[in-house]
C-alpha cells in the first residue's frame, strides 16, 4: 500500500487492486488555531475529527448509492478512520461545486448588492477552481469549456448531480430539524467510460447547517445528526 | 436641460425631448495620479481626454449603426464634447460585459493555473457587476437570471451582440496594425419593446490594445487610429 498524496485533512494510499484508501486525519482546516472549513491551511488537530467526518460521509454516500447516484465510495472502516474508493480523475487540477439554498458567505460578499443575507436561493449551483494561491476563484460554464476543464455536456451532468445530491442531504438533515444553507462537493471521472461521480467526502466541513436559527459547528453535526 | 447624473468621466443631462446628453469630461480614472482605465476612482484630469474618447466613440458607434447593430447613439458634437443618446435602462444596477481575445488582466489573475499570459482566447465573454465596493465581481448566467438582473434569453442576446461588436472593433483596429486584447461594453434596454442596445462609449479606456507588441496607452489610441 503506497502513500500517493498527503492532503490537508486526508492521506491517500493506492491499494494493490487499483482502488484507493483514504485515511481521514484529525487535522482540520483553519486559521490561527480556529476551525474554519473554508480555510486553505491546516489550523489545528481535534481528537476524533477524522472519524466524525467519516461517519457522516459513510452515512450520506450509502444513501446516495441506494438511490443510484454514482459515487466513488466502496466501503468505510470507522475504527480505522479509512474509506475505500474507486480510482477517479479530477477535472483539471480540481473543482469545487457549490449548491446554495440561502445567500450567505462568498455569495453574499460578491452579490450583496442584489441579495439580502439569508435570502432563499433556488438550489443555485456555482463552480470554483481549487487554487489556494488565487483564492479559489469562481468560474463560468463557458470558461470551463474554453479552458478544456469540463465540456458543456459534462457541466450539465455536474449541475444536475449537484442539485440531486444536495437535495438528498437537505432532506436527510431536515428530518432532524437541521436546515442546509449551502454545501460543496467534488466530482471526478471514473472507469473506462469516464462516468462523472461524486468523490471526496460529505461532512460538517463541506456545508453550512443551521438548527433553530443557530449555526451548527461542523463537528457538532455528526453528534446532532447520527 | 437638467443634470441627472454626475459620473466619474461623464455628466448626464436629460433633454426636453426625452433624449439624453452625455458631457464627456477630461477627468480620467486612475490611482495616485496615474491613469488606469480599470480603476474605480478619478485619478487625474488630462486636457483633451474627453474629446479623444468621444471621437473614437463617435467613429465606432457610427460604424455599428451602419451595420445595423443597435446602440443608444444619436449624434455627437466633438467641439462641445457631447453625445446625444436615446434613453436606456441598465440591467440591475449596471453590468460590464467583457470580450477577451488574449489572456491578460483579471482573467489571468483568476485562471492563471490554466492559462498562460497572452494566450489566445476565442472571443470569450464574461459579465461583471458594476459594484465598486465589492470589486466588480464576475457573475454567471445562472446567477444573473436567479437575481432577476437578466433573463437567459437576454443573456444570449447580450453575448451574441458582444461578440459581434468586439469583432467589428477588432477588425477596425487591425486595419491600422493594432491588435485588440480585450474590451468591455455596457448595454441597456430601450424603447417600449425593451430592445437590448449598446450604451456608454467605445474608447481607449474600454479596451487593451497593442501595436507591434507594445501596449497602446488609452489616450494614444485616438491619435494612432483616427
Amino acid at each position: 500500500m503506497e502513500l500517493t498524496y498527503t492532503g490537508k485533512t486526508k492521506d491517500v494510499y493506492e491499494l494493490p487492486n487499483g482502488n484507493y484508501l483514504l485515511q481521514f486525519k484529525d487535522d482540520v482546516t483553519g486559521v490561527d488555531g480556529v476551525f474554519d472549513p473554508g480555510a486553505n491551511t491546516v489550523g489545528l488537530t481535534i481528537e476524533g475529527a477524522g472519524r466524525a467526518g467519516l461517519k457522516l460521509t459513510k452515512y450520506f454516500f450509502e444513501r446516495l448509492n441506494e438511490k443510484g447516484i454514482p459515487t466513488h465510495y466502496i466501503d468505510a472502516d470507522i475504527a480505522q478512520a479509512t474509506m475505500t474508493v474507486k480510482p477517479a480523475e479530477v477535472f483539471g487540477k480540481g473543482l469545487e461545486v457549490i449548491c446554495r439554498y440561502r445567500a450567505v458567505g462568498s455569495f453574499l460578499r460578491r452579490y450583496g448588492l442584489y441579495a439580502e443575507e439569508g435570502q432563499a436561493l433556488d438550489a443555485f449551483v456555482e463552480v470554483t477552481l481549487k487554487d489556494d494561491g488565487r483564492g479559489d476563484p469562481p468560474i463560468s460554464e463557458d470558461a470551463l469549456d474554453m479552458l478544456g476543464i469540463l465540456s458543456k455536456e459534462e457541466y450539465q451532468i455536474l449541475k444536475d448531480l449537484t442539485q440531486q445530491i444536495a437535495g438528498i442531504v437537505k432532506d436527510e438533515l431536515a428530518k432532524k430539524g437541521i436546515e442546509l444553507y449551502d454545501i460543496k462537493f467534488e466530482f471526478g471521472r471514473t472507469g473506462e467510460n469516464r462516468q462523472i461521480v461524486l468523490i471526496d467526502e460529505i461532512s460538517g466541513g463541506n456545508m453550512r447547517a443551521y438548527k433553530d436559527g443557530e449555526y451548527v459547528e461542523p463537528l457538532e453535526l455528526e453528534k446532532m445528526f447520527l
